[in-house]
């Protein structure tokens, strides 16, 4: 069966979420925004829920706090690129993403004041009020639009409605996926209706999950021919890292598979392309002033979506 | 094989917690700044993670805000109780559970203060506040421990350690054991040491998980004999909950299960016990005057504590 009908089929059995004519017209009214030549980097982040029962109770997730692609979003936007974040609930956000405490301890109690007891901690004031104000200037501005999603339903949806609005823009598009997608699911006339029973306590459960369709080759031929696509492979073994995202990039044909090791995916990345493999390691002068890797991420993904876009403006 | 086996397997299989330490030490301090006739409530709330793999990329989960134990964790507080809370990390806290949204969403622009641009929104303000001053005085005064866990094996290493520091207060422990816990788990040896792969595009994956060892059990007969023990019992299908609930009473010979459905358990809970079923139903007064149950359960817990406490002490 050809693939395309794979993806038709995923939409068939697995419903739109109820927001998604909403999110479509958020999606249209900021791109209409935009002025004719701003680029719009198209950031997903964090990882996505796929329920084991209908009436949900127990679900399989991906470990993924959402700092790279909360990281990156903001590379985007002080790189001079709109961005439109789509993000796991709850997951790291742009900017506040530097304080990550429960916001019960942002407080202390402030000495006399009836009125305010409680002011935000002197030690986090400077990197709470700027993470404030660049949210909110660059959302004001609509240099960023934030859009969360929880079920990998929910992400595929949005994903493809968000990749077809931003048809209109053509090359100046750049899909940036670090969202950690689950390759498994159950498809809803497998789900069991109700929360699996533990039987007697002597029994073993055995869940049987489907692949997901690979949704990258919907946006590199169909969604968003056009776009530049970057994808993320992430392992834990070193030995098949690079192979995996070589098999991808031959697969699916898109521009750019960024490598990592999740123990190492803050300090070294490999930019694997259709010829080369390039690592990055972050210098130990980088690790002494605090530099974070996503810098580099997105100042190389830049340089590649614009090399790109001149390809196309060469083009009869 | 004896379950009691089956639990020390489980230990032995699954390490302990590098802060296991730790935390019995802190809990022993807490114990032994309680009063002589001092009540403990052992709340615990939440979720619990269960790694699919060694190099954990994907887990299982159980959906739980934690909203229940950190409701009755309050209501223990404010019935005179002291409350250990052992909760999964991120999840709903005690008095703090009234603002459930992103911190980011607290604040607002001040007008006019260069040096706190930012305070909370007047909306939140005594919401935010007088949750911060109960939670202050209730930790501050020793009235309220919180212990967060993450994944499975903590958390049953965690119980068994504070049940076990329980055991000097005998039937002045009441053990309400609100925590969403996995019925499955993959022991370490049977996880597959990296990130599972999704092959071809056309393999399904098959998980095999192993029932999680009965811990009630060893809870009522070795852990904490003399304490008061209270279960939850959720479920989606209304034609099982109280069989089920009835046979875990007779499986364990605990004190109380309080069943729910998932679809009504902000409204409606059974007290089921070895000879009663008792439904509860908030009236729709109640819910016009946001009257949560919790308020119910805990106080009808407390009876039943008090009720047991003097058993012990009139037994020869």
């Amino acid at each position: 069966m050809p693939e395309m009908d794979k993806s038709n089929d995923f939409f068939e059995e697995n419903p739109c979420p109820n927001s998604l004519g909403d999110v479509s017209s958020l999606i249209e009214d900021f791109i209409n925004l935009q002025s004719n030549s701003q680029n719009i980097a198209f950031v997903t982040s964090g990882g996505t829920l796929v329920p084991l029962e209908q009436n949900t109770v127990r679900f399989i997730d991906n470990f993924s706090a959402g700092n790279r692609g909360a990281a990156s979003a903001e590379y985007f936007c002080k790189s001079g690129y709109s961005v439109i974040f789509l993000y796991r609930n709850y997951s790291l956000m742009p900017f506040t993403r530097r304080y990550e405490g429960p916001w019960t301890n942002l407080f202390e109690r402030s000495n006399g004041s009836q009125e305010k007891p409680w002011i935000v901690k002197q030690e986090f004031q400077s990197t709470v009020f700027n993470a404030l104000n660049e949210l909110d200037t660059y959302t004001k501005h609509h240099r960023l639009i934030m859009i969360p999603y929880t079920t990998l339903t929910e992400y595929l949806w949005y994903l493809k409605a968000i990749a077809e609005r931003l048809q209109i823009i053509a090359s100046r598009a750049l899909f940036y996926l670090a969202a950690a997608v689950s390759d498994f699911h159950i498809p809803p006339k497998e789900l069991s209706e109700h929360k699996i029973q533990s039987g007697s306590g002597s029994n073993k459960l055995e869940v049987k999950m489907h692949p997901v369709p690979k949704f990258l080759r919907f946006l590199v031929d169909t969604w968003a021919p056009e776009a530049s696509i970057i994808s993320f492979k992430l392992e834990t073994d070193p030995s098949i890292l690079i192979d995996k995202a070589r098999v991808a990039l031959q697969r699916y044909n898109h521009q750019l598979v960024i490598a990592n090791l999740l123990s190492t995916r803050k300090r070294s990345v490999a930019f694997v392309t259709s010829k080369t493999v390039e690592w990055l390691h972050l210098s130990d002068d980088d690790i002494v002033k605090k530099v974070e890797i996503e810098q580099y991420i997105v100042s190389r993904a830049i340089s590649l979506h614009k090399e790109r876009i001149q390809e196309f403006a060469k083009a009869p």
